[in-house]
């Protein structure tokens, strides 16, 4: 036994020995197999149903920028914008979102109405957390409406949206906090916070939902110096979560109805909710005033979509290290100064937005998967033709031609002589449904066998009715497993 | 006149010292408006079809790569990869082809055998030259076979989507010209070519498509050293191009019949041959002695398909200015030792493959929409629901709501009182197929008027039945258009 140990050591080390290289992806980043492909395809499908039940267009942009373009977009967090190596040329960064490339576009076509979704990658040097699913290159679905509207209007219809497709992805119950960056700044200022310090407070408040009330606290206090009366008041109001009868009563305030802002941003939320509730959605939205939301960009109503079967407990542990709460799934709000940041007049073009948080998504159904062991499908192969005996390879390739020209998903073994055994095997594994058996008998008599693979039952086909007959068949089962 | 020339003059000069940096996007790289998405996502469904159809599955790899995968892989093109700063971390470079991250992926996975397909971005730091659809950012379409099978039987398939795909999307004539890797070196060697000089005067064979004979033998007597005499018995072989008569009489020719590769080459391209026959794309395919291609991976059978109605006329100016000669819209072939460079004990995984050259399809597809006029329609909406009277837009919402909830694509303004007429003009512009127009007579009768937009007839319909048919009417519109 210890020589068998020792010849197993050697074993590894002759193995690293001739490894020239490391075989890895590089770090934060992964590859996805056909069975994660597989779930990604059903998650992009829905998302894109959605927008596309909505009158969408969808665009698309390049996967880096000029370096200059993304600049001074993110604050704080442009140090973690890759960029490429000056090779001779223009300066440029991978892409950080599709919210800064999609501003850039409006302003250089300029365009004053558009209603679109991109679904692509970005990029952050972030530190990687890949179990939880946040990785250095991953998707975002972007939705957004730019144009000049009436007010709520496009905002409401991006929380419609939302509530779709967390509804159709099946994911449990669900809430869509709601904001307004109005009344966050009329607060603060109604609890005496220096306008100089509402980003940063702003930026404190941003982390409730993972971190305790006393340690926010304590950042307003210690770190950022603010008045801990203040910060006392501050407490009281974002404790607070509810509908139009917190609205009303928030109205009512004495401090906060001084604040132009804090009633104009309650007014607008008042408007907002009623047409969720003609949207039908009411249920599914909760204004909540501690939802803050970190980006410089927003304007006006903000939101974030939580999942209730994974809400968080807050944690001092846990401080600013997740971007999104744990259960959240979508985010957004209204930014409607972003355009004339590209603009050489600054005219700008109001724009309100969603982005799905796509990769929360996979991570939660193939867990799902995973959990169930039932095992998706990669293929969407219909038939596969068997050959009962050796040699007839040439069959099979101008039977499965005839399939394919009459568009039948269909595949055959690339070994000349595959033994039977291993073709039905393949057929289970692939949960393919049928079967078409050719021997030297069904070859005589110009007819196929038709087996259905999981029934294991079998027919005989005339060869020239086989192609309508596989089609009906799989007509039936189709009908049969709705 | 003067004057007003000033005054232009003057208002560039000011609207240039706003301007605080360039609005575009990085050379060779360009965004795709919805229109173009509208082309794009049309040809992929066709490639995509055509590849579950014949029962792959897809995998994804991340945007960049460690820059050791890359290293060594592509000879000279080497100089053209794009590499990221060095921001502290690993050494990372952009993909510049799907083939590499696809043999990486089988070596750090231990995958035997897959078929699947990927359909990504990849990038070059190439001298752009987008009118001709070449760009620094650019879509390759690959499809795959890797593992141990019987010659020729996973080669002719790759053929055979080719053809499919080619069909499909309707670009006219076209014929995949083959070769063979082993019939070009035992030419060579037949010819007195050097065996170190194999790889150069295949690169200058690979010319023809757009370079004179005369040229191309200045290039391999003047530039790469080879004596006359083998250039000229070169220029006898790569004149010729046929189908099985012609590899029967190469069979029999003097000097290639001493050479084992060309004989192996030669024997298994009457087979790739005699396979195409049975899938039923003979006369699609022709074997071609000039034909090359430049990559160093290829081991066995290579491929080309190249479009008729754009076939190249040589030229020496064109020499070397294109990877793809004009008209080629899909080339690939077999690389058998490419996934043995990844393995620690150097273990290959036999692979063929294919690429479809999608950006030249863009071109050629959204050049056809221009010169017809038509204009493809970039959203799918099916019913636009129109106010006629002002500050009816609550009504619409319902109305709207209750149509995404039952899945029909629906659209309405986002603003409170949109005029009647700016609505219709809507729908006719974007081509959408019914509206929906709600006015004070319709809400208290209850109903609603659907019209059908192009044939402007309008009837009533109970608004407890608008659903149902909206349905059916648009079912019977579909009919109709087929």
């Amino acid at each position: 036994q210890e020589v068998a140990k020792l010849l197993e050591l050697k074993a590894q080390i002759g193995d690293d020995g001739a490894k020239k290289f490391v075989l890895k992806t590089p770090k934060g980043t992964r590859d996805y197999s056909p069975q994660q492909m597989a779930i990604r395809e059903g998650v992009f499908d829905t998302i894109i149903s959605c927008f596309k039940r909505h009158g969408a267009e969808t665009i698309d942009t390049p996967v880096f920028e000029l370096k200059e373009t993304l600049t001074g977009k993110y604050g704080e967090d442009s140090k973690l914008i890759y960029d490429l190596k000056d090779q001779g040329g223009e300066i440029l960064s991978l892409r950080y979102d599709l919210t800064v490339p999609f501003a850039r576009y409006l302003a250089m076509n300029k365009i004053q109405n558009i209603k679109r979704y991109h679904i692509a990658k970005v990029y952050r040097r972030d530190n990687p957390a890949m179990t939880k699913g946040r990785f250095r290159e991953f998707y975002q679905c972007d939705f957004d409406i730019a144009g000049l509207y009436d007010p709520m209007l496009p905002d409401a219809e991006c929380l419609k949206i939302v509530a779709e497709i967390l509804q159709e992805l099946n994911l449990g119950e669900f809430v869509i906090k709601v904001n307004h960056r109005k009344i966050l700044d009329g607060m603060f200022g109604a609890c005496g916070v220096p306008e100089e310090k509402f980003r940063s407070i702003c930026s404190a408040v941003d982390k409730l939902d993972k971190t305790f009330w006393d340690d926010v606290r304590t950042e307003m206090v210690d770190e950022k110096g603010l008045e801990p009366s203040s910060a006392d008041l501050i407490g009281t109001y974002v404790k607070q979560s509810g509908g139009t009868e917190l609205i009303d009563m928030l109205l009512q305030d004495e401090r906060l109805s001084k604040s132009k802002d804090a009633k104009e941003g309650l007014e607008q939320m008042k408007l907002l909710l009623r047409y969720c509730e003609l949207y039908g959605i009411k249920d599914k939205v909760l204004f909540d005033l501690s939802l803050a939301r970190g980006l410089d960009y927003y304007t006006g109503v903000i939101y974030e979509a939580i999942l209730k079967g994974f809400t968080n407990t807050p944690s001092a542990a846990g401080a600013g290290e997740e971007q999104l709460g744990v259960g959240s799934v979508a985010g957004g709000g209204r930014y409607d100064n972003l355009v004339g940041m590209f603009d050489a007049k600054g005219k700008n073009v109001p724009c309100v937005g969603v982005s799905i948080g796509v990769e929360r998504v996979f991570s939660i159904i193939e867990a799902k998967y995973q959990a169930s062991q039932i095992k998706s499908r990669t293929t969407q192969t219909e038939v596969y033709v068997v050959s009962a005996q050796k040699n007839l390879h040439e069959d099979r390739m101008k039977l499965c031609a005839e399939l394919w020209d009459a568009n039948i998903k269909a595949e055959h073994s690339c070994k000349k002589s595959p033994k039977p055994l291993t073709q039905f095997q393949y057929c289970e594994d692939m949960q393919i449904p049928l079967a078409i058996i050719i021997g030297e008998s069904e070859l005589q008599n110009n007819v196929v066998t038709m087996r259905n693979v999981s029934s294991r039952e079998e027919k005989e086909v005339p060869r020239d009715k086989m192609v309508e007959e596989i089609k009906k068949t799989l007509r039936d089962l189709q009908t049969q497993s709705k």
